[in-house]
């Protein structure tokens, strides 16, 4: 059974919108010309279980239940039968999508699979993106790499803008990059992830991962919302496509930002990623430089960790984070810079190292007031972009 | 050059939120480093064209330019580029985007091709809706095109939320119908159009668009915005799928709806629609079942026609609205109407000779007062749902 949280704001009849929502995004109505099929058109019926209007506030939650039957065990299915008409009826959010733990996709790595692939079991992880995101050539990508690979860096990927570009051709920077990820492997016996954006249109981009997979991508990232869920799915469940996806949330806040309409940061960027099959989920934290709400936070973390999903909080994030971050995750996180790494005053290797010296004072439960910081990049990171702890 | 206006609500300092766009939805910023790639680099940032304020409402429109060499001519990374990360910084609207004409697709049949594949040049198109949505057979699908079709029908489409379910597999449906449809053929010279719906991973969504035409598709239904427009482009650039592509509106109100946040309805059910490679297009009437903007809804019919699109005026439609929807559309539109034809007080065949009675008398300038209508389909429908002349 699939159940959705609707809500309502103050002056919505929630308890006939509920009906309205449980018979139009099912079966709908029918007459007596149908009487012969009554049983099974009643099967496809929605049924509202419960609808509560907080008094304090004047918004109502109403509970429909679908049944699985109408949709197709995808995201791109339910989308239609939970909202797809309905989100066009007036004022309404999708808040909660409560799925049965079969539906759809698990992550074919996941938290387990990622750290399998790098050997680091015990630590959150750190990733870095390219920056500057567009006019980099394709040997600018590896010598950047180079620099934040030895040390230490566990993940990088590509900024979402850059798709496949004549200044750097995806293939042509997987192929610079993967010489830079070889020879870290041989000359430190450590992984290092790129996470290759896939784009296209839906065929050619599927190809595309197919290809960047046999030319040595050792993960991919994907603009999941521009794409398309079914485009998630489709390299999820795909055997050639065998390694960990990583998933953006570019374009969420067009689905998700608005306080009365469409779907819940929550819902898409936590429950939806996560039966969608991706394996490590990029969305705001709620201390980076994006407007973030530490309840969606904390949502979508759990949404991701309970079906083995990597949680990524991004936006904002730089060394002087890492306790609070920390804090809220523990260690099976991925932290994930942009600028808090790439425009580190040493440059980026030092950002890499000044989130390793975070780490390492954090696990040792020393301060992050600046004076109490020894000299060296973390120390150049907290004067840069101050600290959270 | 593409062009996109961002309206920011009043107290947003539109200049510096503009500025942010054209930079951070691009290239981003560079340091000293990366100096040798100056003149690369500029090439891909956006640019601020111009930021006005409304007095009155304390409104702002921003438009920013962005250089088409850092899309891939989709919309896909379109929407990355103009609203991915920036979706999520606050209150913002995208309000309309100009693309150059060859920009993404053009329909393969549109207006012409399709009026060509009819044989009908000259009228509005009128289209029906299987009811009810889900729990029907196959057999039951066709027992209601042959009543349809045989009252004149020219187009029919299955309920968007009917996907490759149990109860009616897709191909049987198909199957089913294309009976119909060359029995029709055969003894009245007539083509009717059945728009199947296309559902599944895109990789199989794709593969089961090129099985049902081998099959005798001769139209497809795609929920675009749930499956994503790399979706749609993969179809419209597919030279196996040469049927035309109707698309469905399903979530546009999730992008669309809010006041303040997400994308407006003539951005996505418009221009990227038509520059996407859709062949005709549903979206609301404004005269219809949901709520909608007459300015909006005139938008969407404009950047339609002007690719050759077919405008579908949808939702709510029944045959006392005809003469507002040809004083509003003239002759190049589609009529499609759902409970409006099936559910005709003297069954679906009277819904559609309804239509025709209605398209008669508004070419004579007849009266749609009820004691002015003869006894028969028409009447019967005003009657029961009124009209709007």
């Amino acid at each position: 059974m699939i159940e959705v949280d609707y809500r309502f704001p103050p002056g919505v009849d929630a308890q006939k919108q509920a009906k309205v929502i449980a018979v139009g995004q099912t079966a709908g109505t029918w007459d007596a010309r149908f009487a012969h099929r009554e049983a099974v058109l009643s099967e496809h019926l929605g049924k509202v279980i419960g609808v509560e209007t907080q008094t304090n506030t004047g918004y109502s939650i109403a509970t429909v239940r679908f049944p699985e039957t109408n949709v197709e065990n995808d995201i791109s299915s339910l989308l239609t039968m939970i909202f797809g008409k309905y989100s066009m009826a007036g004022a309404a959010k999708v808040v909660a999508v409560r799925l049965p733990r079969s539906y759809g996709l698990s992550p074919k790595f996941g938290i387990s699979g990622i750290r399998e692939k790098l050997g680091v079991f015990n630590r959150p992880l750190v990733m870095a993106i390219f920056k500057p995101a567009l006019g980099l050539s394709a040997a600018d990508h590896a010598g950047i790499l180079k620099e934040v690979a030895y040390a230490g860096l566990d993940i990088i990927k590509d900024d979402e803008i850059l798709g496949d570009l004549d200044t750097a051709p995806t293939l042509q920077r997987l192929k610079a990059c993967r010489q830079v990820i070889d020879q870290v492997k041989q000359e430190t016996g450590r992984t290092v992830l790129y996470a290759v954006n896939v784009t296209g249109n839906a065929d050619k981009l599927i190809e595309k991962a197919r290809l960047l997979v046999r030319e040595g991508a050792n993960a991919l990232l994907l603009n999941v919302l521009s794409y398309g869920f079914s485009v998630l799915q489709a390299l999820a469940a795909d055997a050639d496509v065998n390694v960990p996806i990583f998933t953006h949330p570019a374009l969420a806040g067009a689905l998700c930002a608005a306080p009365d309409h469409g779907m819940a940061y929550s819902v898409i960027l936590g429950t939806f990623m996560a039966h969608g099959g991706a394996d490590a989920v990029l969305y705001p934290a709620h201390y980076g430089s994006l407007p973030f709400d530490a309840v969606e936070e904390a949502k979508i973390k759990d949404s991701l960790r309970e079906r083995n999903v990597f949680p990524v909080p991004s936006a904002g994030i730089h060394p002087g984070i890492v306790p609070k971050a920390i804090a809220d995750y523990g260690n099976d996180v991925i932290l994930n810079a942009g600028t808090g790494i790439m425009d580190h005053p040493s440059g980026a290797a030092s950002g890499v190292k000044a989130f390793f010296e975070a780490l390492a004072r954090v696990e040792k439960k020393e301060s992050f007031e600046l004076q109490s910081l020894p000299d060296g990049a973390l120390k150049l990171a907290v004067e840069k972009w101050g600290s959270d702890s």
